[in-house]
């Protein structure tokens, strides 16, 4: 393990942090709020991150393992740090609280612990909105996009990109890391404008779209985006939020004029089938509770693009719809959208992939001499790939399981805590029962809160490098 | 495919239920019921497998195709025969109901659409707790203990017996079906012995240890096992359950002396531990809900050996039970027992190869050089049966998540709908929620049942040899 550029990579994010934080320091000087929780926080930070940014170490070079801890201890201490805001302001008075919060915040979640929202300072809720948007596109690669990276750095972006395969979209990693934030904030910015232009205020359309872009889903208002009552909007987020959870490089090939890749791309036609089907089966069942159809559309498609892109904003109560339409959310709680995207689940590609391979195992069973290949998008997918995307649904099931059963002791239904500790891990926010729309996750205990806490980081970073942070084997010396 | 040798072995089949079904024609004959309904069901089979039987075929090779493909319209065809009687008798009036109760009884998961049980005909009662006892050891592995087979009957062995790996305990095949039914055999008369004793009258004590044998779960009571109102015979039960979810290799090696294999399987001890834990989490649970520590630790025991083992028996409504217990409960019923056993779920074994594949694979990340092999009782295991084992959790997965989603549409909740196909699916019997201890699944539309049915044969098989038998492409001509 190189320690030194382990220390100084810390460093570096967690300065990052610290110039972030001054947007909201800025936002709170705006509305004439304290500024001195974003002061203690910033200070903070810089007397932490100047030590190990002043030596930077001679061998920069990382590897896998480097590459895991850096990524998992980055989230863990930017959650940490980005917590005290809350605290310090008062908004959220219990530090575990305010941790819960925060990492549901960088890691796009948008799952809640506070009752009410509304009242609560604008500054405060600015961050609150904003972890949305630094953690949906990862400050790892915001810190390769700034800075001149030696030594394999690719370990890092590998390590905080999600899905089954990684790459870089043109040969230097740095300019990969400015084209996706780029990409990034064309299309924030144009979702500000649109909703500036249905009427939102400004600073309401600055904190949804940083909750859209992240597929995060925090609101500043009580009843989230059904507190506007602007159908206009409704459509808009809807729209954008099936926008961010596509995978990027499709973004990158629309500007390069590469559209066939686009075209090409299966995962994309699996997204937006799933997507089209489930607002038409929605539809057909929540029609009697609509009152006209551009209503029930406009709710079916809001609430499906909200859980397939792992958002979680929403503008009815999914939790009083019928059976079916709420096991097709839980199952899209499940699916995601798109790998390489800013959402969270399991991702279509990976899903695509098991599934391909689950057929080929069939073929395999009726001719044990025949020799299959899994394709995508017209290419043979590598073995490497096919193994760990089957095995990342046996990890992510088994992380599931053993949060269940430990949120379980708090005695809350199965519906609750399932649902719950499924849409944390898989970075959605409301599940169904007491933590659907109309509730929250107040009610659980600091024990229950810290383990979701930590789903949701293992969800945002697709587990590996969490269980790689938290292995005593990792830290063993030789 | 080899047509005809299939036609031969479907008409074995089918005559090997037919003489099963003289034990509850002699039972209704006993009691003065009508016999009519057996005898009908009897005379069918007969004048449908005759024409099949008298041509032997001249070749008799069959293969993996074949082995799939003769164990899964086997089950298919006993069910929709079996179940004449129920309906035939007017106790099912529904045939659709009948075929789910057959399912039921055949899969030895012991969902039940009856409201009422006591007061039905004792002949068509023992036939359905029969159905447990047949569907547990399987009754092609019956065909290979009474007839000598022919080339590659192996195929038959294979995918009739549960588990991720299967062999042949001695050399001869037939000597192992023996062996295997010579076990099943003498532990249920031993059962039957024990229950007669803690002063169970014979005939329930007989339908109690079929149920038992089986890991089914169907009862002669309106109220399972608790109407006996007999703490010994629950202690009785509990343990056979226990009992009944073990290898039946590990039984044959105590016979023939070799007990260091039994104390190195990893597999029961995992078992073993997860039944002890379960129990004492649950006992501290529920303690304040019983009179007593004796009653608290009976019930938690019988509800653990009940769900593990995956028979279903309940002697309280642990729908009732805390949220923990309850999440316990639902794990238990993923797992099921060990490979080799009558019980049904994913099996023991393959959650340890999974696991243990899942480390070796975070090693991998760590360490891309290193080389490890998946270990089990000592000995290496194949890559073949860890990656058919990891497979399996993706297309069980899949199973479940499709079955879930069409059971929906009726409406009921979704801990109703998830347990409930989780329930039939793992051959258990009982969810929670409607179809929990104290429900049925009376309630669910017919296109529910046969999906529910469906999945019950899908557990009881391991998957494969349904979907295998269902696919076109197995019919399609080269």
């Amino acid at each position: 393990m190189n320690y030194r550029m382990l220390l100084y990579l810390l460093s570096v994010i967690l300065l990052i942090e610290a110039a972030f934080l001054l947007a909201p320091l800025l936002v709170a000087m705006i509305y004439g709020e304290s500024v001195i929780p974003f002061l203690i926080t910033v200070g903070a930070l810089i007397v932490i991150s100047l030590p190990g940014i002043l030596q930077k170490p001679k061998n920069t070079k990382i590897y896998a393992k480097e590459g895991f801890v850096t990524v998992a201890a980055s989230w863990l201490l930017m959650s940490l740090f980005g917590a005290l805001p809350f605290t310090l302001s008062g908004a959220i008075p219990n530090y575990a609280d305010a941790f819960f919060e925060t990492c549901s915040g960088f890691s796009t979640t948008g799952a809640s612990i506070l009752r009410v929202i509304e009242g609560l300072p604008k500054g405060v809720l600015f961050w609150r909105s904003f972890t949305h948007w630094i953690g949906g596109m990862g400050v790892l690669v915001f810190m390769l996009a700034i800075l001149p990276q030696g030594g394999h750095a690719i370990y890092l972006l590998r390590a905080e990109v999600p899905g089954p395969t990684k790459g870089k979209l043109v040969p230097k990693l740095r300019h990969t890391a400015i084209i996706l934030y780029g990409i990034y904030i064309v299309l924030t910015v144009t979702e500000i404008i649109a909703l500036l232009i249905a009427g939102l205020p400004l600073y309401d359309s600055l904190v949804t779209s940083f909750g859209t872009a992240g597929t995060g889903g925090f609101s500043v208002l009580n009843n989230s985006i059904a507190g506007y009552n602007n159908p206009a909007a409704e459509w808009i987020i809807g729209a954008f939020m099936l926008i961010f959870g596509i995978n990027f490089n499709l973004f990158f090939f629309i500007i390069i004029g590469k559209i066939k890749d686009v075209l090409k791309s299966e995962e994309l036609r699996v997204y937006l089938s799933m997507a089209v089907i489930s607002v038409a089966v929605i539809c057909v069942q929540t029609y009697k509770m609509s009152s006209g159809i551009e209503e029930c559309i406009r709710n079916a498609f809001f609430q499906t693009t909200s859980i397939i892109s792992t958002s979680g904003f929403s503008t009815v109560d999914f939790n009083l719809w019928p059976g079916l339409t709420k096991t097709i959310l839980v199952l899209l709680m499940f699916t995601g959208s798109c790998a390489g995207s800013t959402a969270g689940g399991v991702k279509m590609s990976r899903i695509i992939i098991v599934f391909k391979n689950t057929v080929r195992e069939i073929r395999h069973m009726l001719h044990p001499r025949s020799v299959n290949t899994v394709h995508m998008d017209g290419e043979p997918v590598p073995e490497e790939t096919v193994r760990s995307a089957v095995n990342y649904i046996a990890l992510y099931l088994a992380v599931l399981i053993v949060s269940v059963l430990l949120v379980s002791i708090d005695g809350f239904s199965f519906e609750t805590n399932f649902t719950g500790t499924l849409a944390c891990l898989n970075n959605i926010g409301p599940g169904l029962g007491d933590v659907g729309p109309a509730g929250n996750y107040a009610g659980y205990s600091i024990f229950s809160k810290i383990i979701l806490s930590f789903d949701m980081l293992f969800g945002r970073l697709e587990i590996m490098p969490m269980i790689i942070l938290l292995s005593p084997v990792t830290w063993r010396k030789k």
